[in-house]
């Protein structure tokens, strides 16, 4: 039986095949993103990977309608599986405002979904970082989630020989929209638009402009300018003041097409181009309102970062690490009498914090040995009697194949000397 | 909008409401899992969360179909939020099986769904640490794998007073069955009267067993008398060589529901019986056969512990650590002037491990003390301009209130001496 389409497996390294995903490195980017996070004061919180169809569609505007992954329960329920996790912490800190100061900085890790039928081999799931802020407008928060979302990838090895945030900023675009006469009705087609200017043919972005009055001259005029409003310079100079201003430019043409932002968004790219967006983000100041039925209206901001493209980014760049099998032990059984005092001083070792390992069943001492090579052991152990019938320990470095007799008290000492 | 019901929400500590599920527990149980499995030499693997309906329903027995959260998805195919892990483990194995050197020992953490129409205010979801042993039949790897959960419960500071795993065996049963000439076909509902014996009436059980050719009698004799087969023997003997011995009785009165089943069995039980099982597993020889089609035959085991019925254990015995905030500094920003020194400074920290937080935005010197305090800063900083312009840093210790200027290049130096 196989898996579904678009789902994937997670295997221990070395890999079964070189397309298959692995174990090691998916826990190595998890830990990334959350060390950095915990530096930042971000605090870690997780939601159901099921919700109400309701909370989703509600809010998020067309385009996400139709790419869900959504069925009926048996209860009758319209539900589905979520393709983001904004909605859900908007849901959970509408529930519980008043519990908690703000600002309130939250960040988890969710497995995300989605169902579009017509894209073969495309994946239906992946893994997000989210980082989110919730209470503060100040802009110093933008520039506290950047660096998060910047300081993540510096995290994993990634410099700015790598990737690069693109910065705009809605509010930007709005001024731009209004100041030429754009009706207010046709806001978020204009954002649209925008969205899609580096995806689309010249001719259909200028036709698309034209039938809400504008002109594609115009627009990539203001994109070239990149002049920053005040907003977005305040963010630089806040990036700046961290050491961060060089990882930053403003690119107005990120706009974000998620109809919830508000205010400053972002992506990350690499800055070669051969990515899709590494992540992206922005304020979403409106939508804990939405989906509390106005009943808690906060500020917020946050942003996604997805372990697919950014998986193929490390290997890429030949920056996941040698992710192998590792054992602080391996204790050899040579003499099946002496099984039991093995196992008591397994137990021992592991009691105190070391990873150790041993045959189950009895082998033969050259394929324990192999054994030992494969799970990475940095040191074998070997239980002896003495001839006055003491108990000793065999001990070798994998390594240097240096070899110390000890009694078998003392083996956790030797281990632990390294 | 509200979650669906049986979901949860994990909030950080302080947890809204008495009732809420924390992050910061469900972190701490598995950390305590994914150690204690690493210790043990097993390494981690992941699969979907959504499978076919047939990897569940074709292989684990009639109990299965009925209770799982299943439904047809946009491509007409019948699929499952998975119930469990196994199925999952055998179909990954049994697609790499030649990849992988035996035994395999390895562990995930998934989420498991059900979907019980009947069952009001019964979760629908919950974790479960799965560990699992392929490629061994030496009842070697069955003290193994249960010493490696006892040895789980224990890092989490569960001891012998708390809880005793109860060890069966349905060969045991099988015996007890052939031997007293039971009908083949009908082992696996003999089976099923056994697993309920103790929920059920004991006019129901003596009824059913009787149609089967059996005496409630003959099998609480069988049960009492607690006689351990030789293989139950030569578990227990391995794991009182561990000195794990007494976390261990022979109970014949588990058997576990699952059809897959074929030898030892046990599940972990807290001793005053006040809760449900904490953890449940044993060997299914067929399984990985059975979902492979024939074509890869590999002895296996495993165990499954559930994060719900434990963390309420935790909190029974008063074992969930206090799980607060906590950084290691909290900088005061109360000069303006001197915000993108004290970013700089932030930032420098951050980039060394520490925790770090600050207020985004300008308050009041009350406020922001109040505040670092709620965040459970060790340490205050405050960077401050010498009359000579050189920047200093005032560092305080929360609890002591001591307090030391020092230049800003040393507050790394002096935060690291603890």
């Amino acid at each position: 039986m196989d898996r579904l389409p678009g789902f994937r497996d997670f295997y221990p390294e070395p890999v079964p095949t070189a397309d298959a995903w692995s174990a090691d490195l998916r826990r190595h980017i998890f830990n990334a993103w959350s060390a950095t996070a915990r530096r930042y004061g971000f605090r870690e919180y997780d939601g159901p990977p099921l919700e109400t169809l309701e909370l989703f569609t509600a809010k998020s505007g067309a385009e996400i309608v139709g790419q869900l992954y959504n069925f009926t329960d048996k209860g009758g329920r319209e539900v589905a599986l979520r393709p983001e996790m904004t909605p859900t912490l908007a849901r959970m800190a509408a529930a519980h405002e008043r519990q908690y100061k703000k600002p309130v900085k939250w960040f988890a890790i969710p497995q995300l979904f989605r169902y579009e039928r017509q894209q073969k081999g495309r994946l239906r799931e992946h893994f997000q970082f989210n980082a989110d802020i919730l209470g503060e407008s100040d802009r110093a928060a933008d520039a506290e989630l950047i660096a998060l979302l910047i300081d993540s990838l510096r995290a994993l090895g990634l410099t700015r020989a790598d990737f690069v945030i693109r910065l705009s900023s809605r509010n930007a675009w709005q001024e731009f929209f209004a100041q030429r006469g754009g009706n207010a009705a046709n806001a978020y087609d204009f954002y649209q638009i925008i969205d899609k200017l580096e995806r689309e043919a010249p001719e259909a972005s200028a036709a698309k402009l034209q039938a809400l009055g504008f002109s594609l001259d115009a627009v990539r005029g203001f994109i070239a300018a990149g002049e920053p409003t005040a907003e977005l310079a305040a963010i630089l100079h806040n990036l700046a003041a961290r050491g961060l201003g060089d990882f930053v430019k403003v690119d107005y043409n990120v706009i974000r097409g998620l109809a919830y932002y508000t205010g400053p968004v972002f992506e990350a790219f690499d800055v070669r181009g051969e990515f899709r967006a590494i992540a992206g983000g922005g304020r979403y100041d409106n939508l804990v309102k939405l989906v509390s039925g106005g009943k808690v209206d906060l500020p917020a901001l946050g942003f996604g970062m997805g372990d697919v493209v950014l998986a193929e980014l490390l290997k890429e760049r030949r920056l996941a690490p040698k992710l192998v099998a590792s054992l602080d032990a391996f204790c050899l059984i040579e003499d099946e009498t002496l099984r039991a005092d093995s196992l008591s001083l397994v137990q021992r070792l592991r009691d105190a914090g070391l990873a150790v390992d041993y045959p189950l069943a009895p082998a033969k001492s050259d394929k324990q040995f192999k054994r030992a090579l494969e799970l990475g052991a940095v040191r074998t152990v070997k239980v002896e009697r003495s001839a006055d019938g003491a108990l000793l320990a065999r001990v070798k470095n994998v390594a240097t194949r240096a070899e110390e007799r000890t009694p078998v008290a003392a083996v956790l000492d030797l281990l632990r000397r390294g």
